[in-house]
């Protein structure tokens, strides 16, 4: 294996050295070509002659008199098409070196392309294969549509693939969107800290960080304390929200779940935000709901070809473009646990958990209560007491004790946000937990938030079945690629 | 100590109660008023009867008829003056609840001030307080200019000082303005992982990842092989650049430096950028500092008052706003790492470090070497081979064999930004690392990439001398706060 790998090394830089293998020169241009992105000569803005692209080529189609290759730099799904003059001899000589994933530099001139399929093509005056790629080795194939399965074995090649940069530049886009809506909503970003000494929820499932190398001395932590990786920005949020009504956080979060389930990650990311002076749980709900949309708009203008590939060709969930367009057209139903609870118990469906009021909602409920709600997101309110953490604000209702929490349940996923106001009142909230108190002692308000997960996100508007496939490097139990 | 909490918990808890608490009621308006944040009050756009502003009280001065207070939401530097009636006997009876540090909720009419100190005033119908806070347990005193590092003391409380506020904002403006120039330039964002199985520079100092609890067995690691926070997502950059040309990420790196430094935290976010198809290093020169530029631009448009702060009244370098008007202005030079050497050697400064080609640059270099370019960021490039890591591109030049790296040099705080042309030639890097090599195999191409520490450009921007001071919740050595 070694050898095989140390030959291909060296025709590499051979490759490199006479970085003057050209293919089909017609003539040599001794002015300075402008360089184009392959997005950039795809909008036609920049007919003419001496026009420079640089990319990977994702097709070989050699004809009678010439080569025709697709060309894609990352910039925009559609490749731009090459084509080649074959009578010169040396790219009768070189054609093997244009293979499927080698990359290469074209010069010549970009004209309006005689075939509906593309609205331009680039006439080659010279092509030069900058790097190369041994299309046996390679283990994508051209012209075989690959399982999102197979390609995430290749971590380091996943990006080759239309699927994965289409999802690469969606989540970029995505990404855009949601720090859009709040800084457009005068929300202020907190870069909140990945390692904690605090556990937040008191969950179970942490990461614990420590120097590597000599094994851990309980007295000499490296932060003098046990440190841990976040499971959510709140504490964090809430600290900043005692001086800025509006701020958010916008990051990775860690759980040390053994889980190797389509829904979880042991690192994922979470947009979080906290609001402060809170009359009511719709003063979350509003927020919800309208970052949901704005993202997704957002996302859908800027990313028509990419989003369209998803919902036409890879989708795995029953649903599709449709299915988002009703979404952002529907006024997100809001429903409290107990008409959930109602909901369930009369509905002819037999589930596998129990559906008593007190009961946790899994999966199955939450599916079954977004089809009631006619396939549609739909907030579910005012949970048992007993189901939310200790900082979820006590509704003090009687005689079934709720609390202010909030889970925003869509299509396809189940829970994508879960939010509630928090326990501002410090005498109640020093019932449950003595460490949170100073939070409280100075100008306290009432204050809410809540978090999203950006995955579950990006598979809801998408359509992916398993969360792997919408984070460019997963992480979970026993696999840590790279 | 406990005591004194828990009778200030149920003081606030009767407060919120009884939100009713009303000084000097002119008028009871039924209408729902218009909230208005306090950024929004202060433009002017909104002025009229029946706004409410809520926040956190800054300053208190009861005089002959009125009392005049400063109320601040955390949406920008400056407060608003509310004027309220003491004739009113709740005003009397209550004015000790309306302290430094207490919530309050205001409703009025909001006019043109009389005075020049500001634009507006609210003229209050309603004061509520919604938060108290005692003025003798709350760290921060009325009028009392604190020091950074007393307030550092508490990462719970130091947002709700003038200072830091500030700071929050401008780090949340300084990171939409790096987001914008990457994307206004075609840069794909990537959430590069924070987990990971590399160790990238092969650099000692890493954090090791493991689920609290247990003890860690060798062979029963959770990802089934060590796993560490990353120093650095360029090589998961890198792998992204194997399909689009231009990408970056944004986030926290990690190092497990024993340093109680004012320029080192165990946690803290780089900028990083990879670009393929490079051709030589002024591809990169010329991206760093486009960006340093524009991002900061975007600052100072947008934080001026912010900005202004630091310049006037909290920075501790020697320069001030003329030095990041010139460094504007400036085209940064470009020197190689010989030319720095005979700089150095040619001045009549006695350094502590030796000066010899080869030798390392140490701060009180790179410091000699920006003031010897007019206090102004410089380019350093060249540097010799060997102190570069393995994916440097050897330049192989003789008889000082360098690598095609480069740092930018800023006022300050020396190096800002770190970068290199990579290897992309097989046999040359195989020769140095066998684990790098797959990347190369596909269609590998010349590329290049940095990183620039984000906070050590706050840092340089605003003049703060500690880079605790910049970071919402710093992580050192010994600790971690909250």
């Amino acid at each position: 294996m070694f050898q095989a790998v140390t030959k291909t090394l060296s025709v590499a830089s051979t490759t490199y050295v006479c970085r003057g293998i050209l293919l089909g020169i017609r003539h040599y241009c001794k002015k300075t070509p402008t360089k184009l992105r392959v997005s950039q000569a795809l909008s036609g803005a920049d007919l003419g002659a001496n026009v420079k692209v640089q990319g990977w080529v994702r097709s070989v189609r050699p004809q009678k008199a010439n080569v025709f290759l697709h060309v894609n730099d990352g910039s925009s799904l559609q490749p731009l098409q090459v084509v080649a003059d074959l009578s010169s001899p040396l790219v009768f000589l070189s054609l093997r070196l244009l293979t499927f994933g080698s990359a290469v530099e074209v010069t010549g001139s970009l004209k309006k392309s005689p075939h509906k399929k593309q609205p331009v093509e680039l006439e080659a005056d010279q092509i030069t294969v900058i790097g190369e790629c041994n299309p046996v080795d390679f283990p994508f194939k051209i012209k075989e549509r690959h399982g999102l399965e197979y390609i995430r074995q290749f971590p380091h090649l996943r990006c080759r693939t239309n699927a994965f940069s289409s999802l690469l530049r969606i989540r970029s886009e995505a990404t855009t969107a949601v720090h859009s809506y709040f800084r457009e909503n005068d929300f202020v970003q907190i870069h909140t800290p990945i390692i904690t000494s605090n556990d937040c929820e008191g969950a179970g499932e942490l990461f614990q960080v420590e120097p590597s190398g000599p094994e851990i001395v309980e007295d000499e932590y490296f932060f003098s304390v046990p440190a841990f990786l976040t499971v959510s920005g709140q504490l964090h949020l809430e600290v900043i929200s005692g001086a800025f009504s509006r701020v958010y956080t916008f990051g990775p979060t860690f759980r040390a779940e053994n889980s190797q389930s389509r829904r979880h990650l042991a690192e994922f990311y979470m947009v979080e935000a906290e609001i402060s002076f809170t009359e009511s749980i719709e003063d979350l709900t509003k927020v919800m709901e309208d970052m949901f949309k704005s993202a997704t708009e957002h996302v859908l203008a800027h990313c028509v070809e990419d989003v369209d590939l998803f919902h036409k060709h890879i989708f795995s969930f029953c649903f599709h473009k449709d299915t988002v367009d009703a979404m952002m057209k529907s006024s997100f139903p809001v429903i409290t646990y107990t008409e959930a609870v109602d909901i369930l118990n009369r509905s002819s469906e037999k589930f596998t958990f129990p559906t008593d009021w007190g009961c946790d909602l899994k999966t199955e409920h939450e599916k079954y209560l977004v089809k009631h709600c006619g396939n549609a997101p739909v907030f579910v309110t005012d949970y048992p007491y007993d189901l939310k953490p200790f900082y979820a604000r006590d509704n003090q209702d009687h005689p079934e004790r709720t609390a202010a929490a909030v889970d925003l349940l869509v299509p396809g996923v189940g829970e994508l946000c879960g939010g509630s106001l928090r326990e501002e009142r410090l005498d109640l909230l020093s019932a449950r937990l003595e460490e949170y108190l100073d939070l409280r002692r100075f100008g306290s308000v009432p204050h809410g938030g809540f978090g999203l997960g950006f995955e579950r996100y990006l598979q809801c508007i998408l359509g992916v079945d398993n969360i792997k496939d919408v984070i460019p490097f997963p992480r979970f139990s026993h696999s840590c690629l790279l």
